[in-house]
């Protein structure tokens, strides 16, 4: 890590930038594919899934006896621990629901607010180096919770032309019956379009490579949902004199794992904090599985000293970063001072990997400065809210001459007769 | 209308079906535009201001003497009906807030989620033939309510270079301070990458013609998020004999009135209904000042003859109107079956008009089919909903097996080191 100190405040939007990723010639192969399974529908993701996953999928729908086999071969401690990660999504995702409040805005005038699920939804789920089981978890339950009623995933096939076996049994565990084996943009094509077999849904979840994200971007031009765009995962840690550096380096390569353009940053108001951090990076990085990775993003990221923790609080709202741990004496009182985040984590024990994966806060957030204007995935990602109102004709009476007035400074004379038209006679 | 009598299910798509939109010229276009205006600021914006509204504006920002003079020119009662609507849109959105609700999940485990406001917004109003203050009202005050720290709002100037003082008066009403006399793609480009004069925003909100439209569709790609993807304005009606043909004849025009691209459609099971309505609208928009486009708008439209009500609902459901008015007379038993609707009025006296000004519901809504996937605009829209957690040691000994099994299987190893470094000692 490159260690900065006391930033000018100008030279902020410097250390705030992100990767910049060109997506232009991308949306070019990625659109001709979309445009295939458009036209072609199953023989355009069959020819797509041989060309890029170098496998043969006569069928696309994982069959029962699929299911049955990954039930088999999981492990039963991963079984177990998805469980208790699908009791803690559930019980935190559940306490987003809304009631319905009836608004009685003036005598005969009742507004409210209703949340209906979102009817037909496509999960997509990467496969490659890392089957992301957690994902089905973090997307399945809320949508189960909501009450989505056609949910349906995709992922790719490995060289066998089986979905992992881990994101078979989560899906189970969700309630989700139907699984199909396809990924990369094509994947996305054919939920948004519809093919043969696989049908057509109103939004469209999940991570997934630059020609998936591409892809997501370019049907949502067309008329389909998606969730979040998604840029590589970021950390960012405020730590103090109270954190215990050998776990803030722990978090910061739990992220720096992830993949070669992961962001980490460290900010602190005290240069030992920094320097033991990174004398304890050096050693833990050296036994990680992982390490040529980790090694590669920590070269490229930032150790930034500053003043006080409030500044640093205020670097780091420009930043805007996915995951926050605030590892510091008065968390509870720098976490009010959040703006821009995806996700915060509290003090010494409360580690990203814990909301990764079971603590019950959703994982799918906002990357690549989102935060500053957009959500994580949560229950609201899975339904419409509806206003509804039911006006008396006492109630429009009392509201007619404002409408009339309104309509006519607008020009638009025929929503004002709709009021008079009906307190006539 | 055209009558369309008993449509088999399987035309419903066609009957679903809206007008589809070219993007890729004008994308072109308006690219040009938004490169300008990163590139050369506010010269450029001076520059298409000419080009397209024929007018110099030397300075961009409204005066305090604008904002005066304004007040001055504008009709009281047009303050008074401002000032109700403002009252009912106020009690209506302050209602959506959301209570923090801090769950523990597990002993040591507490979630909670925090509605934080968004600090920079921009709303775009367009003027041109309707002056759309009402548009000012609809966004500003939910973004008040929100709290949301900076909030400009950009509107073309009129040939006399001035930004209509309704516009005006509602700005102030919200408590806008801060107006731009810039319209089209160069105000959102204005808004997204910022000039010397016009701040940069996070969200861009508000409607207008399809190049204001193609740019907030493109800067949504470069980082800066934007409200609903708005296609023309639609109105359904579902209509039973105890309808009042007239009103329902109105409330079709009210929506037939706006653009030559509105969309109206009747759904009834009852064929006397159906002709009454036509009838009473050949009256009707006879003396309708707008009377060339709403029949216009009415040429293309259906009144669709179902075999019961049930069904009907079935077909709207399908179709997803932006407005659906139950003028039926068991509409709270069939507001219960609405699935994909942007804003549902129920029963004779609840016409669309009073929710596009005054009845306190928002009227910035999904069209083009996606209520099947989108909220309106509503209190959530101004609001990052940021999750927090905090976790203890004997809350994250308790999960340490889950997470760190689920990491293991993920290949993630660094993710559950995060763990067990904390538990070690």
């Amino acid at each position: 890590m490159k260690i900065i100190r006391y930033p000018h405040k100008k030279d902020w939007p410097l250390l705030c930038e992100r990767p910049v990723i060109d997506t232009r010639v991308l949306e070019q192969h990625v659109g001709k594919i979309l445009y295939d399974v458009k036209e072609q529908g199953d023989r355009a993701v069959h020819n797509y899934t041989a060309l890029f996953d170098k496998v043969n999928t006569q069928v696309l729908e994982v069959t029962q006896q699929e299911f049955e086999d990954a039930e088999r071969v999981c492990p039963s401690a991963l079984k177990m621990a998805m469980q208790l990660a699908k009791r803690n999504i559930e019980l935190f995702h559940a306490s987003q629901k809304e009631q319905e409040i009836d608004v009685e805005v003036m005598p005969g005038v009742n507004c409210w607010r209703k949340s209906v699920a979102i009817e037909k939804l496509g999960l997509y789920v990467p496969g490659g180096s890392a089957p992301l089981f957690s994902t089905v978890l973090m997307l399945g339950i809320p949508a189960q919770l909501a009450g989505c009623k056609d949910i349906f995933l995709c992922s790719p096939p490995n060289k066998n032309g089986q979905v992992d076996s881990s994101i078979l049994v989560a899906a189970r565990l969700v309630g989700i019956q139907t699984v199909f084996k396809v990924g990369g943009a094509q994947a996305i094509a054919a939920m948004a379009y519809g093919t043969e077999t696989i049908p057509r849904v109103y939004k469209i979840f999940g991570p997934g490579n630059q020609y998936v994200m591409a892809a997501k971007q370019l049907v949502n031009k067309t008329g389909t949902a998606t969730d979040l765009p998604a840029g590589p995962s970021e950390l960012a840690v405020l730590a103090d004199q109270s954190c215990v550096p050998s776990f803030v380096a722990a978090d910061l390569l739990s992220q720096a794992e992830h993949g070669e353009d992961s962001q980490v940053i460290l900010v602190s108001d005290n240069e030992v904090v920094i320097s033991e951090v990174l004398q304890e990076l050096q050693q833990q990085v050296a036994v990680l599985p992982r390490k040529s990775i980790a090694l590669k993003v920590l070269e490229n990221s930032n150790a930034i000293l500053v003043k006080d923790l409030s500044e640093g609080m205020d670097l780091l709202n420009a930043y805007a970063p996915e995951h926050l741990i605030l590892a510091c004496a008065n968390e509870v009182e720098l976490a009010q001072k959040v703006v821009n985040a995806g996700s915060v984590f509290l003090g010494n024990y409360s580690c990203e990997s814990a909301g990764d994966y079971v603590s019950g806060t959703n994982h799918t957030l906002p990357t690549n400065g989102h935060a500053k204007a957009q959500s994580g995935v949560s229950l609201d990602s899975f339904v419409k809210k509806i206003t509804f109102q039911k006006i008396t004709r006492v109630g429009l009476a009392a509201m007619a001459p404002a409408i009339e007035t309104m309509a006519e400074a607008e020009g638009l004379i025929g929503h004002g007769k709709a009021v008079s038209i009906r307190l006539k006679n």
